[in-house]
């Protein structure tokens, strides 16, 4: 799959690109299964919120046979490796519960300031690609993004280490009302968007964009994966961060073939019948 | 103001009303500006975040001209005479902030819940009419109903004073997931809508129509005004909480003239100049 002229300057105009669809209902339901299976598991990678309920599974893609083919899919390797002009590997791999009444806010950031600042990464050239694996609602605590933040640069953050379990490089007020005052468009809509839609869609943003998420106060589970693609070339310099948080294998990704997913869904409901 | 018969047929089937533009730029640009003023004061009757910013103001219609005119205006007071068939008092007068990213959450709840239990309110002939201050988007804390839960009569609650800085009878988890899916319609649209519109726009519901509302993460307010009206025959029989919070002045409201706030906008923008 590759992005076309108008998806392309899109990305350079707002800085991300939603992509509706972009995996079947038979990809998703085997992902999303999986999702609910590591949950209950008792790994360190499973990370908490303080109610016990899931926050985040780090490197799924390590262990998961079904993680493993999302993270080396063609549908969302070869978009970053045209983006980037070069060979991508796998910086971070997350599972984003958001759950059911439980799951808490991730306060306004951009994620190549945690990159730089705890991993030594030399560019904004990594970027999160988010793949629905419910559906995603204004009600249900959708991303948030700051549209063109992505021409501020690095801005300066604090180290949020209190307000959630995950700690976040976190923007002040300021910043981040003047970035959304910067990007009003003018017809009286907000400088903020909230992109929705339904299972396998696909978010793709720009390292240095503001965002993010409310908490989820409702029974339906917001759950997105967060596959984190780097340039080769950019690979991440200190290694402060645990192997599983920040990989360290710089190897270029071999995309797999584009039906590999469901092929592998397939079998997956077969054995499950 | 009359509610005609659709109106009033939606009403009882989902539990509350929704009324774009009820009130013009010019009333409103008067209210916003008084109750901005307001939230500066140190007075009792405002209370605030953990963070120190507004999160609620009460009985402002007993100081404020403006606030008294919003409590007795016949778009208001006139459909609840219509619905509860006789006239009806002040119970209560907020006007809740959702500061800019400084708003907090209300958890799951029934308002009558709470006038029932601290105030002895005999039946739930009594509801609150919200009058949007600022506009309410998808992104800044907006009201989130279950339709139909009007219906369940008045639930079980616990007593949440933890929280957030304001008291509340909130559900549990598994009450309000019943509700929710009980309340969706079948085409795959979720059992929580979350009324948004401009400056102006009036939400009436049922005192036990269950809702809640996100935290305000945003750059962008979202003051909303909550008038109560309660049957006079109806009135509270329990003096447990200040009367500033819950009223014991159960004289039947006589509505001012439609154009009563437009006059006194007008006046007050001329003063301010």
């Amino acid at each position: 799959m590759k992005l076309d002229a108008r998806q392309l300057k899109e990305f350079d105009d707002q800085g991300y690109l939603f992509l509706p669809s972009c995996f079947s209902d038979e990809e998703v339901a085997a992902l999303r299964s999986e999702a609910e299976a590591i949950y209950k598991t008792d790994r360190q990678e499973v990370w908490r919120e303080s109610t016990g309920a899931p926050r985040t599974a780090f490197a799924a893609h390590t262990y998961n046979e079904a993680f493993r083919l999302l993270s080396c899919h063609p549908r969302l390797v070869e978009p970053l490796r045209q983006l980037f002009g070069e060979d991508v590997y796998v910086h971070q791999f997350k599972i984003n519960a958001k759950a059911a009444f439980e799951g808490a806010v991730w306060q306004w950031h951009q994620d190549y300031g945690t990159w730089a600042r705890d991993d030594g990464m030399p560019e904004p050239r990594a970027m999160n690609i988010a793949v629905f694996l419910d559906e995603v609602m204004p009600i249900n605590g959708p991303l948030m993004f700051i549209p063109k933040s992505h021409k501020a640069g690095t801005l300066e953050a604090g180290h949020d280490t209190a307000t959630t379990s995950y700690p976040l490089w976190t923007l002040d007020n300021d910043t981040v009302a003047k970035l959304v005052r910067d990007a009003e468009p003018g017809d009286g809509s907000p400088g903020i968007v909230a992109p929705t839609g339904k299972p396998g869609s696909v978010l793709m943003f720009h390292g240095n964009l503001v965002h993010a998420s409310p908490p989820n106060m409702t029974p339906y589970p917001r759950k997105i994966v967060y596959l984190t693609l780097c340039a080769v070339s950019n690979h991440i310099t200190q290694f402060n961060r645990p192997e599983w948080i920040a990989h360290r294998d710089f190897t270029p990704i071999t995309p797999v073939a584009d039906d590999a997913l469901m092929q592998y869904a397939r079998s997956y409901l077969v054995a499950a019948e």
